[in-house]
């Protein structure tokens, strides 16, 4: 098919670039000697995990609980649900840990480990837990200075039913950084705090199997991974807007956009409307910090060609841009298509069941998204 | 089964409340003597259609093609599809013109009429047309004093194979009015401008068999409807946090939640991650016009009721709150449940696959959500 008859709006994604970013990242995480766990948020798609992992051990990290149940059943079974463990999922974890080779949690919490190894213990199998660390992003995990980042890896250790599987941590703050020198300092910090509170727990004598760090743009930046076994990238796999701001990718790097049509057309206004709206595009605003204008995404012809044009507002299923072109107003009429690189492809891909996937100017396959919970 | 029991996230729909919001939109119509064309964009489900077209003729106005499909086929087949055609879609609207007792569409364009006109006499069918009229959103639509605002109608009635179905518009800008004085004068300008344009067609010999209105704040506070046929909310449905900071409706007429628990709690910083993100909550802003710290969603209880809290930052899988009570902030340990009412109950509904239907404090059914294209 080629890729104007798709419907629109439809998700497409461009597996050259998908091919390139993942080789490209596979290259750099073996360089610098640590494994790679892909975080499969991004696209919660089996075969995108497939070309991810080429050359890896296969491990994956996952955001719910749902991607993990939908990749253990399809063989990809080293998996770490890297966000917090809550009792209310205890009884599918023990699901999952009994589906999968491993299956790992994270916690930052006193009150769980207790229970956890509970209900571990009924259900027959034993979870590995990490400690999840606060380097800097305050969103999740423990500082290591407070006395709990050292309390919760011995009540995960002498917890029967757990085993305490290391520290973890996922500088998203990274995302905020206002220049690359900034950026380094993050992701330098990602690693070496890490190193440094895992020598510190190893000097009294625990075992720390496993030091876990990474985001995609700390990844792509940071000079080496001494002291660092694996890290988690996740957005690298497609990159978007965001990224190409914050200097993580080229924008040729970005390999998601939505193909849209033209439903209306307002010459007094030189305004125009895309079938593509805040269901197809999702409503993250974007580089904001970096680009005031950023819009919710950039408008590229259908061959990717930047047009010069951001999709300025959306409602439920309207994105609205202002043409003040006048050639490339008339040709954008009623039926026209283009392409929207959206500002964040994890929250644009989420909207969608499925990628058209773009080969050689061609839709060549439809790839299932696995959503929910 | 119990609300508490339900996975996290989950969305709640509060079935009661639906009911009453169902029969007072229903009452208030019938009323004011127009007909209730419910816009099911907001819920994308059967069932709760069934319960808005109580009482009523039955139409419904749908945003997206799947949507029509999906009503269609469960037997909602007086359908009116809101957002303009475009070549692209012509195949499939022939289609459910086949599948419908009535597929009406709406254009805006000149170049849209002899092109669609063709495809329903090769398809072998008829389509009811409105010509989409701007009465100040700015959105979509043509305005009543340009040429075009007389072109098109003709173009329609000229064209075998269409149908003029009469006029159409959307006063959305009422979601940006700044007082009840502003919002009371949009939606009679919404209706004033449609009947007097009604009037100056037919004064040109141009049948004009329905006028089109509505949003769910105009309907809620407009004062009559002469001149009007019909009307289209949708939201008030559901309603939302958006809804009540305009005034149309109470925080209690809202039905739609979202169930999340504790994940990560930071006594420090007094801080609280739920499990509901972006993906569960969508990013839409809300009533920043009228409250600058709405946030993302107004945290309840189980029972309903405000904590006071709001969810303030989002990322895909994390909803992050700040909790300066101590005594609030103890009782929500890693795995409590809270309820997030959200700022845009259409868009938060679009992340989800099903509704679980909450009656008299107890689950007792499973709804399905029609998304997609």
């Amino acid at each position: 098919m080629e890729l104007h008859e798709l419907q629109t709006p439809s998700l497409v994604l461009d597996v050259g670039r998908v091919r390139r970013n993942a080789a490209r990242m596979a290259e750099r995480v073996q360089r610098l000697g640590a494994d790679l766990r892909p975080h499969v948020k991004t696209h919660k798609c089996v075969e995108v995990a497939r070309l991810q992992t080429a050359g890896h051990r296969g491990g994956i990290t996952v955001s719910t609980l749902a991607e993990a149940r939908v990749f253990a059943a399809q063989g990809i079974n080293d998996i770490t649900y890297a966000v917090p463990i809550e009792p209310g999922k205890f009884d599918e974890a023990v699901e999952l840990a009994r589906a999968c080779e491993r299956f790992a949690l994270i916690t930052d919490d006193a009150s769980v480990p207790g229970p956890l190894g509970e209900a571990a213990r009924r259900g027959g199998v034993t979870f590995d837990v990490f400690l999840k660390v606060d380097c800097g992003y305050h969103r999740c995990g423990v500082e290591p200075h407070l006395p709990e980042a050292r309390a919760i890896p011995r009540l995960i250790r002498d917890s029967p039913g757990l085993r305490f599987a290391g520290i973890l941590t996922h500088a998203g703050h990274s995302y905020h950084a206002r220049s690359h020198a900034e950026l380094l300092d993050i992701a330098r910090h990602e690693r070496d705090s890490m190193r440094d509170f895992a020598a510190e727990l190893r000097a009294e004598g625990l075992e720390v199997p496993v030091v876990s760090i990474g985001s995609t743009p700390t990844v792509t930046q940071v000079d080496h991974l001494e002291g660092v076994d694996e890290v988690r990238p996740g957005n690298y796999i497609f990159f978007d807007a965001f990224q190409a701001a914050l200097g993580s990718c080229a924008f040729d790097d970005c390999a998601l956009t939505v193909l849209a049509a033209v439903t209306h057309r307002d010459r007094t206004r030189r305004k125009i409307i895309l079938d593509a709206g805040a269901v197809a595009l999702s409503k993250d605003r974007g580089a904001v910090e970096f680009d005031e204008m950023c819009g919710y995404g950039r408008v590229l012809d259908l061959e990717g060609r930047d047009l010069g044009l951001r999709v300025e507002s959306l409602s439920q299923e309207h994105g609205a841009m202002c043409v003040p072109d006048e050639k490339l107003f008339d040709s954008l009429c009623v039926g026209a298509r283009v392409r929207v690189l959206a500002n964040h492809s994890c929250l644009t891909a989420a909207q969608h069941s499925h990628y058209h996937v773009l080969e050689s100017g061609r839709i060549v396959d439809r790839w299932k998204i696995h959503r929910g919970w």
